[in-house]
Formats: structure tokens, sequence, C-alpha cells
């Protein structure tokens, strides 16, 4: 059966205290409405829908770049989660299968429970809701059910004392075949205290026509949505906490688990170390085999086998670290390959470069890449040794083999096995440092008299 | 009803395992006296008066540091609460309003729980105590209450039964108004087992001459003692916690709020996001919109509006960072103006500087401020371009618009426009790097053979 | 009476996910069989025999370099604990003592534990076990005690409702003494299951000599086995929160302590202060009086009264820092002597090195250590001042009071109280700057267009 998905993505998100739509907050590196298109992704639907509404321009720029094929709708007013839906039907047209609603502020929801939603249509319920245990009901629906069926969706306000004593609450995440859920929203009216068009009105209007539906269980940790800061807090540290018992489980050693943080697509391999406080942004592979040391932050970039990282290094986007490379303290690389074996150990700058294998490249190394309008590249050849506090001033070429003088400040090419230096000769004038010292004292001391 | 507040720092903190005096010992990046005095200025009192002790000398100065007006009296033996607080009736003369009680060492107390005494004092009680619920009463003092008004404090090895099941716990903290606390204290008497004279008993006192006393609630953690460096680690962690709470609520995002500590004295404005391991010493004002990255240490400066700092950067006292200013990994700033739209983006230390609006500061530049004597000034006009790895001899300045090139040391002044190089000329010798390499291998082959 | 220790480290670890042998996984910096070792130092046993099996010529190597007195057996095969503990036997030849059975994956015991196991010994049982308190006692051995002697270690599975109502259970750890030991040894069988040989068996036979038998307690977290990642994790998380306790104890400051990761034999002195985000690996004494700032981290080195470190910094193996030396940020330490009151403060790489007393390093200063086969040594007297952004090209000496001016490449000696220099002249173009990026601009602008 075709899956279709639809992303309720128009809420406010007043609590949050921000410009910024809600929906585009940062949640492991990525806008947290990517967190529920991810989860849909897993489904392999055929159609994604987006309801957009406040910041809208804004969320659906941020989708299409996660999701190119992504349809977008507008819900102009905010009239309720139904009214949102009903939206989406226009990109409905043609397509005969299951539809399933998620909520972009609900980013924690794995595909595994969604798919046990659409097993659950198969099974024979006209509508599935996801549920989940309440530690701490309060004001959620009840989910009444019989027999593994789902009775009604009682609100809070409403309910009994025998009903508030349930704590299988209602998510919001609904799914239903397409021509059902059509047609039950075309029914779903407004009289209630805030005047809105509820989703979960579906489910009562379905039970109505006699036909069945069910309830699917998932801890409660899935279903939590982000409404405020201390929300989004609190989804990062449950995003983190899975992520790393994952990578725990997968063969990684974190040290500390609670002082690494992945981001929503981080891929590590086996045996890989990772030391306390390590960031890992967008879009970063590790292999198996490699040590990442302590306070590490690496984005949009590529390490490979046998790597050695840190402490205190930074890896910026299109930085490809070959197998056994070391990057050491205080190393920023961006835009660079680094080739096999290469290593830059000590207060380096490598932007816009390929270095070769087996390079050396000295303390305090300077790749000099913008001339305050272009970026240039830095080619360093095979097993070229950089002397200490080198500037290479991009574009330069320094070719295999070939040594540079520490301290040289390389503005022309570099032939491979030539040895190249570039710095002033030493002048050394004795006992001069002893009577400027004593002259600048004996200003300090007139200065303080 | 004009207010003055005591606060007592006479004790000696023998648990900390110190040669500090404990209310030196830092909290939030403030001595922990500062914070009790900081809760105190929230009632806008007439006079503060502050007892010290052990230690005393570098408790007052500490304490004048924090307000220059403050009073200082001096508890020469340490005989009781009520005798430290008796040191500070001279300090009371001519003064006719309420006096509240505060400890030192305990410093989470919050201004609105010190006003909610007041306010009772202000509805009939001539003596205040500050209670709370305590999940283990343990050794507490129990408050004794029987409709809204406090019969007595009972300490907890001569409570009945029936008074140890009483949660409601003594913190210490009250308030009176001054003459019937200072006509109370002269009764006090120390016929007690360590033979001190313990404030405790003017409730006792007060009861026996018919006057009414109240007892007012706040939570447990507001009372929260120091008493060793385990107490103390938890009331920063308390601290924090707060803070953070704060912080998240005012619209700031912490991608994960444990690994933010804040100073007592930090103010962040709205949409300001802040990466995992930020640390706040004292004195930072950060405007809404900026973004710090992981891994930042920022103490005595001002962000404004835009900027971006880190990840790995360090702001120093005097950092002024103007609008949408970028400070990169491995930047130091210390006591320099950095002006709209300036960019230092990697390795580079600023010292005693202005960089002009628009400057951009090549990587590893480095501001040579220090002459082993004397502190040299450096500055850099607007849109002047500080090529990488150059070194800036102070005094000195660099013009608007003008141009260092890469790998230079600048000692005169380069005028507007202009450019400057001052680095060696390249020789480059073909062959050489192999011939000394292989020697060099050579030699080493012999030396292991 | 003498005490022989045999640890058992045969274990495979599948649940590892590694190829690294379990018992060799870090846990506080040091070798997850290192803590069994050193908790079975503090018995100062007459032997300590290691039983190797997975990954035997590994573990052996590592146990061999934590204690080169260690004897070294094989389990070829693992046919469990008992039969473990057997191919120990010929190790204990003439000996004539106690023996204690530990695990190399159980690090977290203590010495006091294995002592009162011990004194157990010396007061009649002929069998000791250690038990705990188990909070989930699910499939533990349940000890069944009479008047404090222990009657029999029951399985879990095969125990009564009563037995298993018992919540204190077998940790694997035993004391007896040699001959004892041997003899109940030979009678263990394999009729269970799994047909492996069972040390716990011995309580059993024991009690069938009419032998005693007796259980001692501690605390469950001390008896943490590690099979998993997730256990070493939470292994790690309970040294740290162990030793992190005992710092604040010994009059550490740990401005929040659940962020500084000590290793197992970290020294810290009294009135340290040590802030957020602090590694230590292995080897690091810290004398009192230290203040640590933020992200700093430090292996292998000593560190003297009053010096400042950090933030930002990295003490690496070697580093030797004297009475009131600054350490500053960005700065890396290796194999390198620093001597009283000497500053290297910014941007700063100091390898195989001695600096002076009072000498100043200026930022960005590196010392050119390594040739590419060789690493040299640089020397720097005492009160020497080395300019900001200057390369020391070992070998080389600065001699003491000697001044080298900033942004030099220093490649000759330089006598006490001279000046040397060697950095290119400085040429100003006027006007250059600005016809060069226009010209830049210029090209960009083509290039768009």
């Amino acid at each position: 059966m075709p899956v279709a998905v639809i992303v309720l993505a128009a809420g406010q998100g007043t609590r949050m205290n921000s410009e910024l739509p809600k929906v585009l907050h940062p949640l492991a590196s990525a806008p947290l409405l990517a967190h529920a298109l991810a989860a849909a992704r897993g489904l392999d639907p055929e159609r994604t829908i987006l309801v957009t509404g406040h910041g809208g321009e804004a969320v659906a720029a941020a989708a299409r770049h996660i999701d190119p094929d992504i349809r977008i709708v507008r819900q102009e007013e905010q009239l309720g989660t139904a009214h949102a839906v009903r939206q989406a039907e226009p990109e409905l047209a043609g397509f005969d299968g299951d539809v399933i609603v998620l909520y972009a502020d609900t980013p924690l929801v794995r595909p595994e429970t969604l798919q046990a939603m659409l097993d659950a249509r198969a099974t024979g319920a006209a509508v599935v809701v996801l549920g989940f245990e309440a530690a701490d009901p309060g004001g959620y629906g009840r989910l009444v059910t019989r027999d593994g069926a789902l009775e009604a969706i009682v609100e809070a306000k409403e309910a009994t004392p025998d009903e508030l004593a349930i704590r299988f609450c209602n998510s919001g995440l609904m799914a239903a075949d397409a021509a059902t859920l059509v047609s039950l929203l075309a029914e779903v009216g407004n009289d209630n205290a805030k005047g809105e068009f509820y989703l979960t009105d579906i489910v009562a209007l379905a039970r109505a026509r006699g036909l069945a539906a069910a309830a699917i269980a998932c801890p409660e940790a899935e279903t939590l949505g982000v409404n405020s800061r201390a929300d989004l807090a609190a989804a990062e540290a449950a995003f983190q906490s899975r992520a790393r018992a994952e990578a725990l489980e997968n063969g990684t050693t974190l040290t500390d688990p609670s002082t690494v943080w992945f981001a929503l697509d981080t891929h590590v391999g086996r045996d890989v170390t990772i030391g306390q406080n390590v960031v890992f942004g967008p879009e970063v592979t590790v292999e198996s085999g490699v040590t990442i040391h302590a306070f590490c932050h690496l984005e949009g970039c590529h390490v490979s086998h046998g790597a050695k990282i840190g402490p205190f290094a930074r890896l910026r986007p299109g930085a490809e670290i070959a197998e056994d490379v070391h990057i050491g303290n205080f190393v920023e690389i961006k835009n660079a390959i680094v080739e096999e074996g290469a290593k830059a150990n000590h207060l380096t700058y490598i932007g816009d470069a390929r270095i070769g294998a087996g390079a050396n490249i000295g303390a305090g190394t300077i790749t000099c890449n913008y001339d305050g309008v272009f970026k240039h590249q830095t080619d360093i050849g095979a097993r070229a040794f950089i002397g200490s506090n080198s500037a290479l001033v991009a574009p330069v070429r320094i070719g295999a083999g070939a040594l540079v003088a520490a301290g040289s400040v390389i503005t022309q090419d570099v032939p491979a096995d030539a040895l190249a230096v570039a710095r002033g000769k030493q002048e050394t004038r004795p006992g001069l440092a002893k009577r400027l010292m004593e002259n600048l004292r004996a200003l300090k001391k007139k200065a303080t008299n």
C-alpha cells in the first residue's frame, strides 16, 4: 500500500520567545522539522506534504533543502489540526493509499513506530492513533480501548473519574487511508471552546460510521512536543541519549557519553574512541579505528580509518582526512584533503588545500588562502616537510619531498625535493637587551614616581 | 519602612579544608558572600552591615569591592549567631525600620523570598523566620505553627515525636524591627551545650512577651548552606540550574543547558544561541541575536547584536565586540575594541587594540603588545586587511584600507590605503631538501646501529 | 599471613563489539585490568598472578607494563572460573597463605573491601565470598547466611521463592587459604548446563567438608562488571564520581565536578581550583595552590605550587611546570621544563625545551624542535624575553636576559643579555593596497558577470 505523509508545521511557537519559526530551531544540528521528515523517509512514502503557516517561506525553503520533492501547502489561518490537514487535500489528488499525519514539532518519533501504525491499518483499523503511557496524564486526551480496539478519545476536561484514571494518552499522530481521511475531515466541526477543527475528532466520526479504530503505543519520550526552549533542550537531551546508547551498542567507546553530541546524520564506525566533549555538527562520517580526543568540533567532514584527531581540533566542512592522519591541538582544517599518514599536530590553519601523503606540517603553519576577495589553493606534495611557523601564500605549490625552512613566508612554488627559505637574516647585538630593558625599567620607574 | 540587612560572615569554614575564608570561595564567578549581598540589594536597604570574623580583613576588602557603602563590624570571638548580630548594633544606631539577618554562606535565597519576610512583618508579626519544607528534616529545628502563626522553634534533640514529624524547618534567616530585635537580643542567654548565644532564641523571647511571630516558606534549595567544597559544588549546580532555566525562558537557546555556566552578573539577550561548553566569567553582556559556538570562555566583555563567537574563542576583560563581528577558533581578544563587521577567525591574539569596522585579521595574526615592561596599543583602521601570520609590533597604526602582506612583521605605521611588506625574500635551492633528508636519515641509521 | 592475588582476565568480551581485548579498554586513562591490579596492590601481596586467555599476549604485555613482577598464566580454553583459577596453581607452588581471586573486568572494588575479606579469613572462615545488596537481584546468585556465616550460594534459577527474596548477592570474588583453595578446586565438577567449572562451587564443597564460609558485604557499585561499552561508560562514571568526591573532601575546588575527569593515578593537592571541563590523562601530579582554568588537558606532567594553567591549555608528557608559572590559552607544552615564574600565555608550542625562571614567551612563539628525522632541544635562559610570533629553530640556546625581537626566526644561539633580530625589513608602498584591492574587485566583478 503506498504511503503519503502529511507534516504539520504551521504553528507559531509563541513560547519559544523567538524571531525564528519554531520548526526551524535546531535539534541535533538540524532544523526541528528535519527530524519528522527523517522519520517519514523511513516509510519510503510516495509523497510527503508539508503544511506551513507562520514563517511559511523560511520553513518551505528549509524543507525543500532537506527534501527537494516535498510538496508544500499553506495554512493561511490557524484554525486547528483538522483544518491544517485539509489544506493538504489538493496534494493528495490521485493518491490511493495510507496517509499518516506527523507534527514538525514532535521530532523524536521513530520510523518503527510509524510502521507499527501502518501495520495496524493493514489489519483492519480505518483510523490508527499513536498513544503513549503518560507518567503524568494531566490534560492529555485519554485513549479508551476495549479488546485492543480504540473506542474513543476523551478530552481530560470532559472525562469521568474512571476515564481520568487512564494513562494511555493521545499523541495526536494519526493514520488512515486517504479516501476515509478526506471524507471524515469533511465532517469535523468547530463547535468547541476555541472554535477550532480538531483532527482528533475523526476517531469519533469513524466510530459513528461503524468503522474500527486502533491505538498503537510508543514510549512517552517519542511523543515529546517542542513548545519552548526548555522543551527543545529536553528534546536535544533525549535525542543525544538515544544516539549515545546506539553508538555504544555499535562498538564505539565514549569516555563520557554525556559529553558527546551527535548530529541527526552522524555516522561513526566500530572501535572508534571518542573522548570527553566532542561536538559533531552536520554531515560527519567517521570510519572505524579512529580516535577523537577530548575537545574536538567536527562538521561536514570525513575521517578515515586509523586517524587521530585532537585534542582541541576543529574539522570544518570539506575536511577529508585520510587513513592514519594526525590532526593535533589548536588545528583547524577547512575544505582540504589531508592524505594518508600526513600530520598537522599543532597550532595550524589549513584551508583550501591538499596535503600530500606523509607530509609533515610544522607547528604554527598557516595557509594564507584569502587575499581579501578570492580564495586560493595550496598544494603540498607527498612527504613534504613544512617547517614550523611558516606561511604559505596561496596560490602556491610545494612539490613532493620539498622542504620549507621554519619561519618562511612562501610566495613562489617550490619544486619537488627543493628547499625553500624565506626569512630574515639573524643579527645579534651583544648586550643590547640588557641596555634596552634597563632603559625601559628606568622609564617605568620615572613614570610611576 | 526602611530596611537594614545584616549579613553574618564570621564563620571559619573548617570543613572547606582551605586557606581561603569560606565566604570568599567563588560561586558563579563571584565570592560566596556576593550572592547574599545581591539578594539584599533587591530590598533596596538603607544600610547593609557585614559581620566578619575569620579572615576578616580579606572578607572586608572583598565586601567593600562589591558594595563600597557596606558597614563592616567585627565579631572577635565566635560566640553564636545572636552574639554575631549584636556586633552590628552600633551600626543600627539611629535606624528605625526592619532588620533582616542573612548568612554569607547561604547564597541562594532570592530577593522575592526576603520581600515576603518583610511583607509578613508589615502584617503584624514582630519576628519573621524563613522556613522550608525539608526533604529530610534530620537535625533541623522544627517550626511549630498554628493558624499561620509561628508558636515555637523546637530543636530536633528536644522535640517530641509529634514535633519531629514536622517537616517545616528553620533556615536561620530572621526579620524583626530594629528596636524589638535589639531588645530581644539583650535577653538571649547561652545556657546550652555549646555555651553559645543563638539568634533562634529571639522567637521564644518574643512569644514570652506576647508578641506575634510568623514563618515564611521557601523552597529548600534557597536555604542551602555551604560548609564544604561538596556543598559549594552543590550550590554552584543549583545556581546554574536556576540561571539556565531563566535563560531558556527569556528566549536563549542552550543546546545543552547542563554545559553552560553563567556568572552571577551575566546578561544575555533574546534569540542568543549558546552551544555546548560555554563558560561565562564575571561581567559579560551579550546582546540579542548573537551566536556563541561550543567551547568558548568569556569574561569582562560585551558582545553586540549579530556577532558570532567561537568555537574555541576566548574573550577576556575589555573585549568590546561590535555588531556582526566574527571571532573564530583559537582566537583570544583582550582589552580591545573590535568594530562592526570585523573578522578575526583563526589562531589570533588581539590585545590592547582597536580593530576598525570591516577589517579582516588573517589567521595567525599576533599583536605584539608587550615589550617586557610596558603594554602598547595597536590601531587597525576600517577595512584594513592584515595578511596571515603577521606580527604587529605595538605601538603601531595600520591605516584604513591598508594591506599588510602575509607573514610580515610590522614595526612602522602603515598609512591608509598603503601596502606594507616586511618579510624575507624566498630562496629556493633545487634538490637540496632531498640531500638534506638523506643525510639526516643516514645519521639516524648510524646512530641506531 | 602472606597474600597472593589471582586476577582472572581471560574472557572474550564479545559484547564489547571490539578488536581490543576487553580488559585493555581504558577506564580512567588506564587499561581496565590496571584497576583490579591497583586494588590488589593495596594488600601488599607476595605474588600476583594474572590468568589470560583471549588476546593473551597483548593483555600480558599491558600487565607487565603495570607490574613487572606479575606472574602470568594462560587459560587456553575458557572452561569456567574454577578452571581459570586452576591455571594459576603452578604459580602458587611454595606459597602458604591466603589467596584472593579478583576479576580484571570488575574494576571498582576497593582495597579496604579486599582487606575486609582477608580479615574475615583471619577470624576462621575457610572461604570468604564478597557479596553486595543488589538493587535488582535478578539472576545473581543469592548468598544464604545464618548468624553471619555463609551457608550456601544459590543460583537464581534454582532458588526457592524465599531464597529469591534475598537481595544479598554473590560478586564472584573469593578468598581462601592456598591449600584449601587448591584442594577444593580439585573437586569442582562441570555437571551443569554450560559444562563449565564454577569457582562458586567451592563454597558448597567447603561446607560439605564442615568448613566455615563467610560473606563480606560491599556497596553494589564496587562489584560493577564490565561486559559492554555501556558498562564501561557506567564504570567510568562511577570511578569519576568517587574520585570527584575524594577531591572535594581533600580541599580541591571543582567548579562543576561532573566535568572534571581524573585518571587512576592523578594526584591533586589542597586548595587547587579546577574549572569546568578539565581532563587528566595518566601520570599527572598537581601541587597545592594551583589554578587550572576551564578547558585544559593534562597528561604525564607535574604542576607546582601556585601555577596557573589555561583556559585552553594542553600539558603533554614531560611537562614540568615550576612554581608560579603561567601557561595560557592555546598553549601546548611537551617534554619541557618551565622554571619558576616563567610565562607562556598565548598560542604557543613549547616542545623539548627548558624555559628559564622568569622568562616571558610571547604570543605565537614556536619551538621548531623537529627536522623531519631528529628532535632537538631549545634552551631559554632565565628572564629571557621572546618576542611574539618568533620561531626558535632547535638546537638553539637563548641566553639569560636575552631578547628576541618579535617575529624573528632564530637559528643561531643568542648570548646572555644580547638582542637578536631576524626578520625582513618593512617596505611600505603608498596607495598600493587601494589599487590592488580595486583590481581584485574588478576581476571578481568580471568573473561573476
